[in-house]
């Protein structure tokens, strides 16, 4: 057994197998399809509870090292108990953390040190829209605003680039700013 | 002071605040403009930490009762070491709970009693997109389903009229399936 630097952690990030994945993906595309999940169930009122157990990936049936679950609510001033966050700010952290997570893994990519990132997202919303008030007033946020504040070991144009090529391989950013088709099922009873 | 059964709450929801706040909101618009918030703070590789404090709403700053924190991360076989759910789930949370919350408060406005609504959302994406493998496959979910299994003291017709107008009012079903704008601002250094 050899003691090698061939897998240096940048960033947290383990490069090697980061580029492993990229070579695995590349000889077997079909290891890419994956399908994400949430079981959710109603407590009471506007408050709910997620969780997040399984999903697929990689060809098989994956399992995540730990059973989350996380909450959403109202808060009183809409009806609700305010028992966590609404849905609508569940989606600001999922484009915080999609943005940031490719951020982390570029900058490992293009071997650029990061020492902070932090975010900040507000999501204006009118709600006008939801509670049927107006047709001119759309249900979700009008805009939604990412400041990133990003320090490493490169100068200004080349973390504005790690941040802007995060952007264009952001799952949740494609999911916000492009149409996803949503089909609901229902069943009764 | 008179104890009244003006005040009945259905599904938990206190429907006289339900339609006082549509009265108020009908009387003085500017109240309907919200901005909800996250903080993100990157922790290592591709694991992240949004909290939610403040949100602005009826034009005035508020605070949530309590501070909540939720995390994210990606699973090993996405190069993360799996701390919490993804990104893309956490959007998944969101459509469900914001269909479940305006479920309940939709039958509750109409006097259907709701005795359990459960969902399950799977959400499909190719990975080739993210990983910059093929221009042909977009980044985000290709498709989200959502099952929502509903119960209460309506018919099958109407338990399902519930369900659509909750589809037809929520702000997180527009996001996903309308283009939200999204703006980006880099600070660094």
């Amino acid at each position: 057994m050899t003691v090698t630097t061939d897998n240096p952690r940048i960033n947290g990030v383990d490069t090697a197998t980061l580029f492993g994945t990229l070579d695995a993906v590349k000889a077997q595309p079909a290891i890419a399809k994956f399908q994400f999940r949430a079981a959710n169930t109603w407590l009471n009122g506007t408050h709910s509870r997620s969780t997040f157990s399984g999903f697929f990936g990689a060809t098989q049936e994956l399992e995540h090292r730990q059973v989350t679950t996380v909450e959403a609510d109202h808060p009183e001033v809409l009806t609700g108990e305010d028992h966590a966050p609404t849905p609508v700010e569940m989606v600001l952290h999922g484009i915080a953390a999609c943005l940031t997570a490719g951020l982390a893994n570029i900058a490992a990519a293009r071997g650029v040190h990061l020492t902070e990132v932090t975010s900040t997202v507000e999501g204006d919303i009118d709600l006008l829209g939801i509670l049927g008030l107006s047709d001119d007033v759309r249900n979700g946020y009008e805009q939604v605003r990412v400041t990133m504040h990003v320090k490493g070991d490169a100068d200004d144009d080349t973390l504005r680039a790690l941040v802007e090529q995060s952007r264009r391989r952001s799952a949740v950013y494609d999911v916000l700013t492009n149409p996803t088709p949503v089909v609901i099922d229902v069943v009764t009873g």
